[in-house]
């Protein structure tokens, strides 16, 4: 299989299977915007959730929060969002269309070479809407184009709430909006996205410590959750691209088949944000540091990864195509804690009532432990690749046999090997299957 | 403890613990916007986790679905919205306020008895922005007020992608937006929300007893997850309040401090939403019924559920004052499932290295099964209230005698009854407790 092609294959198994459509296609689509479903919800549940017991449950020094979309406008300019926070775009007198400055080579314009650009114009990212009844510049706010500043603006609450030490962290995982000019590669750039984003509190000499300690526990994340490591890189931002309070920004890239684009920055945002906050607040979000007995602004360093683009990326690394027996099987070789299903019962002979029977009590008792589907809509080995396609990991076959022998045959996914094994078994087989690395995310 | 008083206290609790915050406080807050802290995150992530458990995983008729919250605009035409979703309001010439028109007994007008109101206006309820770089009625978009029309748009892709036949359902957990006039009551009504729902598909002929069906299930959900019975009831919609197109409506609604609120809605919204879509789309949303051979649109009841509401219905019930020793126990008695922490882990004597060095073993080992934490901050009486008023299910404490015979004791929340266990039993011990009742969601 050609890399090119790649993109292609997965867009399409996605929509055929349900892990992701365009949003509103009915009504011709919204542009760039997708909707999750019924696979696709539960891989980017399970993404979302090795996340969060990654950097949360698993750690003794990382809260959680879930901080409103909508905000005070006061946070975008602490932020410098209301100010900085924009793209230069330029108007075609001739084709009366709206580009951005930086991307006039790529120009989709019909009078290509008859263009007459205005001079450039900062246009906000972010997407404003009215508070109340009334429109007025006073209601104004805005949807915000990053889940970080709910992290920043609850600070001292947090702080006060759980009395943590420094170095801790806040994480949060949530939807956030730009009005990008150019968005596209599919889930990759959209305007409604979901971050997954940690700020971690130190103090200012150990925050070039943390911010390599993070670089490498995040990249590893992605490793553990199945990642080829020749498709994942580190880049590093040359002092040119950082921004003017950043001390260091890394990205974890990776190789997608339309090039090598970023999954997550992290940054040392230095203490920043809290002094600018406490500046436009004039609320004190200084640390009291009890030992060292004095106070002051903690640097931050701010692992901040895209949901939608991790998805995506596991989708794509994931996917494989094998020859079977002259016939090509496609294969989505998921993580298990990734894998939307775990577990298919299968019966051999659909027509066999009791086999059904035997089948559907397994499949009810596996169903309180994990996620569980019977299917008997087709013969085994199109049911087989059904699975396969999809990325469940276990296939449980119930056959003419297993009614003497209460034995029943396991698949993996991966190796298409089969085990005989108890019936009474299968609930711990798979237990310790799909657990054995249950300290993966650590 | 007077009931009146509870709300208070409720409130008190949340934010001193960390449960919730006002959104963007330290700028004065954004009216009726909240946030979750740690405490609360988990809270409502447990919420969130037990119902996409109960209607999707533990169902074979359910499955999942994520949709933007941004969508074509011609789906609030289709659904409705645009037209017809909106408050009446007036304007009071003299203070120059704007009043919903069916609320003037309460309005909060300076100059009462001198008020001089305009004639009613409709104000769409809809919060309103644009989409790209031109602001103009073409880029005009909304925030979804419900999630339930992102279910309707995916219909024809969830039933091609995944071969459902009747009944079946979809269920989505995401935010909603609604520019409410009068937002209050705490979390209970604000303009962000997020929703639970389901669109459960059936054949016209059966959708009375689907919607009894769905009454009775998602009311048993509530009380298994520990609401009082007392505290819950159901409210059948007299026939004046229906839409012109429900054949049905019930809420289930909780006794909060303020009064009888709903929870829930169940609603029997028969093909309306499916004909209004193929009606504005143009595309064929019927059911291809192979069994009778014919094709039509099906039924659909609908329970759709406030995450935050029931968040705080968890939260209110769960709040308990107790005389113990003559000092008052405060006490969250949360479902364990809900429990924001399982375990905690202390050591009744935080000077002793050896204690805090099996404690935190303990705990290490704990972590890796669920969400537990260490603390040595406080003597142990105080440990364990602290540990109370958020709710933790168990404490383990560690003491010189565990040192010696390798046991530790445990301490329930609600009863407060101890155990002496060895410490190698413990997580056995706990695994039990903790789970059961994991059929519980049924």
């Amino acid at each position: 299989m050609q890399r090119s092609d790649l993109m292609e294959k997965v867009v399409s198994l996605c929509k055929r299977r349900g892990f992701i459509f365009q949003s509103s296609e009915i009504y011709g689509g919204l542009a760039s915007a997708w909707d999750y479903g019924p696979l696709g919800v539960e891989l980017k549940r399970n993404v979302k959730s090795s996340w969060w017991k990654a950097v949360v449950h698993d750690r003794d020094d990382v809260v959680g929060l879930d901080a409103s979309i909508l905000m005070h406008p006061k946070v975008w300019q602490a932020s410098g969002h209301a100010e900085n926070f924009h793209d230069d775009l330029v108007d075609c007198r001739v084709c009366k269309k709206r580009f951005r400055a930086d991307h006039l080579e790529n120009r989709d314009c019909k009078t290509k070479d008859k263009c007459d650009f205005t001079t450039a114009r900062a246009f906000n990212l972010m997407f404003k809407t009215h508070l109340g009844a009334v429109e007025d510049e006073a209601s104004v706010t805005y949807l915000r184009p990053e889940t970080a500043q709910g992290i920043f603006a609850n600070f001292r609450n947090v702080l006060d709430s759980t009395h943590k030490k420094l170095p801790f962290g806040i994480a949060q995982i949530g939807k956030s909006f730009r009005n990008e000019i150019t968005p596209g590669n599919y889930t990759f750039r959209t305007r409604e996205f979901e971050q997954m984003e940690i700020e971690y509190f130190t103090k200012p000499e150990h925050a070039d410590e943390c911010y390599q300690q993070w670089i490498n526990q995040r990249f590893q994340w992605y490793l553990k959750l199945g990642i080829q490591e020749k498709h994942l890189r580190i880049r590093r931002h040359g002092d040119d691209e950082l921004a003017h309070y950043a001390k260091g920004c890394s990205d974890i890239e990776y190789e997608f088949p339309f090039g090598w684009s970023e999954l997550e920055g992290i940054a040392n945002r230095t203490d920043f944000d809290l002094k600018q906050h406490a500046k436009f607040s004039g609320v004190d979000l200084q640390y009291n540091d009890q030992v060292e007995q004095k106070k002051y602004f903690p640097y931050v360093i701010e692992p901040s990864g895209g949901v939608d683009r991790a998805t995506l990326a596991f989708l794509v690394d994931a996917y494989h195509e094998e020859e079977v027996q002259e016939r090509t099987r496609v294969v989505l070789k998921l993580n298990h804690q990734l894998a939307p299903i775990k577990v298919a019962v299968l019966p051999l002979l659909k027509k066999n009532s009791e086999i059904v029977e035997m089948s559907k009590k397994i499949k009810n008792r596996l169903q309180k432990k994990c996620v569980c589907v019977y299917d008997d809509s087709a013969a085994i080995g199109k049911l087989y690749r059904r699975q396969d396609e999809i990325g469940t990991m276990y296939c449980v076959t119930v056959d003419v046999d297993s009614l003497q022998d209460q034995q029943i045959t396991v698949r993996e996914r991966d190796t298409m090997k089969q085990e005989r094994i108890s019936a009474d078994q299968l609930e711990n087989y798979l237990t310790e299957k799909l657990t054995n690395d249950s300290s993966i995310l650590n």
